[in-house]
């Protein structure tokens, strides 16, 4: 690869931040979760409640679902908190409901029984994918919480059909990126966010052009690069869970 | 093509729905256009406000921003007004922020001046795609409001650096289709929308598995389906505006 | 008359704007009217809804509703969306409490059966008078409502007990006027409107001296401008629903 | 007259029920008057503020506006304070935009200079007619607290141009009576409140047809009942303020 | 004692300000309340309602919970209405949460059954103590709205285990002070509030260093302030219920 | 001492459990300690902004505030997140009031300049006592954070007059008890949270009596608890922060 852009901790376009999953981080949560990315730092507590939403009741089905919040100094100049501010950002709600959506996209619901599995991810400290983040070290706190009903014997079967990670990919000064920070991401002219199976197939892919709309061979190359990251995040997971003989 | 689907109006796969233009549909709004895409209405209206958000302001640059709304009954059955119930949905925050985004995309904010282009999207009747509709729509209201700036000696630069339009495209029982109704939306494995440049340059890309994760094949027949639909798009956005001779 | 006021539109005194009702105007809604009082559009839909609030459960008595809402853009200046303020405005919970008491003043609610009608004001252009246009709008939407139900069988008696129009009269420069417009309503001293069965007893009747109390003569001279404006309207509607000959 | 409903309290159809003033009811308010409508009892505190609100800035002139609230046990059941609930009701919103209109529709604007004058209306017993007793009562707070800002030096002109009071009529089996109480306006046919000068003029008339349209011939009975009691309030509220002999 | 601060009504350091009980206040509620603690006056009604709240549903056991506010001309300058700001303040909630428990810790909610005492405490003129004239006034309606309920045969044993009222205290100027007026407050050092039983032992103590902290022996002064204020309070309601002799 | 009630993790009646300090556990605030009270862990970022409420402007006198949460599965089952119900509980202003205030009354706010120190207390897992906690943590990181500024010259006073720690203490099963874990404060008769000086004098004193009042010999033993396990937590503070030796 012939890139221009030098990137602020020397990474290669192609390479991760260093990734790390703590397990049992908090002692309630069914599952709990700290996700590295990097500086970004996510705890995902996976919550299991014996219950599913009004609309779903009777019909046999869990359902999975997701809340995301920063805390107000996890980022570089202090953020007013939504509670006080009385409402829910855009930001927020769009990625609270795409977290719901990519876990249950490998979930067989209907295995899972009619229980809920509600996800909190907090961000401790934030410098960029901070939603991807979230996705992958949800999935790790869902595979927890799912393992201790299935310890326990409410569960019987395994209703994962899949596993799933995500990655952001961007370009920066023309050079396709994977894996922004927030100094790479804030100057991107084209930002993307992939989630991805373990078995290489698409959850989501959501790009913007922040400033430049891109060509079918720019979406093509950062399409590589996100496949890649994902099948290293796979990994990682697996390596976490214990899952890697 | 060998489709096995059948669209419910007897559509070809690749085949947009009768799209349609009302230009000057309401009297007092700098631009405003009632945009049909088969059963879908949406009244795009562009406001001229010579202001601009306090985070801007004495930066020379003008800014445009949206929003979303259905009316109560535009679907087949009533949905509660947003307004009474206190508070933005999830969906309207996205889809309003998507708009935003898309039309800010081809324009140059300096050009603009220090004055924002407000635009109202509001859903008459919804069959699917209201969103593609809408930034359709709203392109063309923006380019009057802008004609008006012009003519009245305002604006003296173009600040349309492009056209832009959308559509929706996904995979319903293994079929790749353009441009989704409700039906086909509601039973769709995969919907995605584009956000596309008139010179076939991607703004936004949003993909999403309804139930089952898609491939890169997947992935790539959607994206020529897109392309080749916002290309006739914009030739019948250039026609309502009377800019092809 | 020895009017001294000239209308901006040269109309006598004691004459309406040209009023037109387009039924089926959205294709989901039980009854769906766009109603147009000269330049004042407002499109009134009726939803039958198989429920009635939690404080008349079980009592074998139905429910007539409305909510009122403007477009952002119906007026010369854009007004910030209720749903984005979080809060209905005072005027707009009036306007809609009115409505709704216009049209159960003329319903035999026992006959309606245990169901709602819901109705929707959504006003897409004003010019003075977008309440009187939306309560005479909304009863032929009403009208059309019950007759699908009576088609379909699940009304066997017919709950109208009368019919029921609305105008706005008021004192602008000394000269009493009929159904004004918003240049005409902004000018005016005082501002009634009147809500009129077609048997010409009223309904509501609310008046307000904008500058200058009035006299008892005045508001007899109002009344009767009200009366006769109504009269003319309920034939409109009588028209309208195809109920004359 | 040839009543037939006899009145709970035996009064006459004309005759109101025992009014009381009883101004510097509270230390701190520039106006304070406690009014008594029989067993309705409305505390109605006038305070000046030396500003306008933000549109009205620099324009010279003043403002008169209002608050009304009922105390949560101020009647018979207890309701919820519309604190707890987060918003204020349909209702609440009205009453407080009819008193300020009232209050306005006999000053001169311009003479009171650019301070506002904020009345409040609390409602400590509930019995009917708390929005007219609360007029009542606001007009004696509102000249209290006018007086003490000319004894003060404040105000040199005097910025009423006329006195108001208001009061409630109705239809009842058929009866047209005055000054309804609680059960009398919860068994009314029709139900009008006029907002009346000292001069005899018209400030607002608003009547509703709880269960029975009415006719221009019981308008006119309601309307000279309304003159008579207003004349009478007049008269009450000048000996209040000592403004007789 | 040797005080060096002079109070402004010339009350010795540990005496209460005049206390006076008004019952029947209203006449709707069960208990009512005007407790007038010098210049501060608050309306304290209580209401039965026949339901518990959701959370305690057929455990057998009763609740007393309590609201606060205060009107907006309470205090020397208007202060907005909480209603209207849509949301409660967080000094609000203190006081009705500290307020409802004091209560709650002389009842027997086993006693009381399945039913709630709602409080209701508005102050009318605010001049200081505002919260320990609530509890004491509280304390007065909730026993006239158990005497009701005893003399109509819904209520066989007395659910009161002991009486509570409370007072305020504090340090201005080096002094210790009992039952502090706004004037008082407003410079205190230390600002305390002890609500206490009958028979002399502290149900809620609340202490707050305004501008200096305080030590061992100051708080031991301050507290026998409490307990000698609180016991002439005791007097005070036993007094004003009939219970002397 | 002839304590009767165990102690779930077999501690002195008045012993503290472990306390830990880790500071600069985020990047970004000015200060930033993850505070440990045994399994109660609570992050507490202190961040400088440079301005005060908009009432402090042009005083030259700073500002410390604070604002308090839990993350939703901080507890043994999830709490619905105060973002989402969209208002603040009143428990949760009650503790960031008393935050505020507690750090507060160590300040020279003149001092600090106009400027103010936010205290962000975020309860990562909570065990009890998690408000003492957060007073103890947001001290050493309001000392982190001004001696920041003192390091980057601009601030060249020490604004702290004293230290501040906080404890809670209560009575369990008739024990008086030190730093109640969950447990034991779910089982406390008397409930009490003290804040005390490195000094020894008391900033602010809460005590609550959950089920049985208490007597002045018990406040006492519980006020003398108090002041040994502040001090000790002084003691801890100076020594994470090296002031020790």
């Amino acid at each position: 690869m012939t890139e221009i852009f030098q990137r602020p901790d020397g990474r290669a376009a192609d390479q991760l931040r260093p990734v790390r999953f703590e397990r049992n981080y908090t002692r309630y949560a069914e599952g709990s979760v700290l996700v590295t990315f990097g500086e970004t730092r996510v705890l995902c507590n996976a919550s299991v409640e014996e219950k599913v939403p009004p609309f779903m009741k009777g019909e046999g089905r869990g359902w999975v679902t997701a809340e995301y919040a920063m805390l107000p100094r996890a980022t570089h100049t202090r953020s007013p908190r939504e509670a006080a501010r009385g409402r829910l950002g855009g930001r927020t709600m769009e990625i609270q409901r795409l977290i719901g959506r990519s876990l249950r996209a490998v979930m067989d619901l209907e295995r899972l029984g009619e229980r809920t599995i509600q996800i909190d991810c907090d961000v401790i400290q934030a410098d960029g994918g901070t939603r991807t983040a979230s996705i992958t070290g949800a999935y790790v706190a869902l595979v927890d919480a799912l393992r201790k009903l299935q310890r326990e014997g409410l569960l019987l079967d395994d209703p994962l059909r899949d596993s799933v990670s995500a990655v952001s990919v961007g370009i920066v000064e023309g050079t396709p990126l994977l894996d922004l920070c927030y100094d790479e991401d804030f100057r991107a002219e084209v930002d993307m966010n992939f989630v991805i199976t373990g078995s290489g197939r698409f959850v989501e892919v959501q790009g913007t052009a922040e400033s430049e709309p891109f060509t079918t061979e720019q979406l093509a190359r950062l399409q590589r690069l996100a496949l890649a990251g994902c099948a290293r995040l796979d990994l990682a997971q697996k390596e976490a869970l214990g899952d890697l003989l």
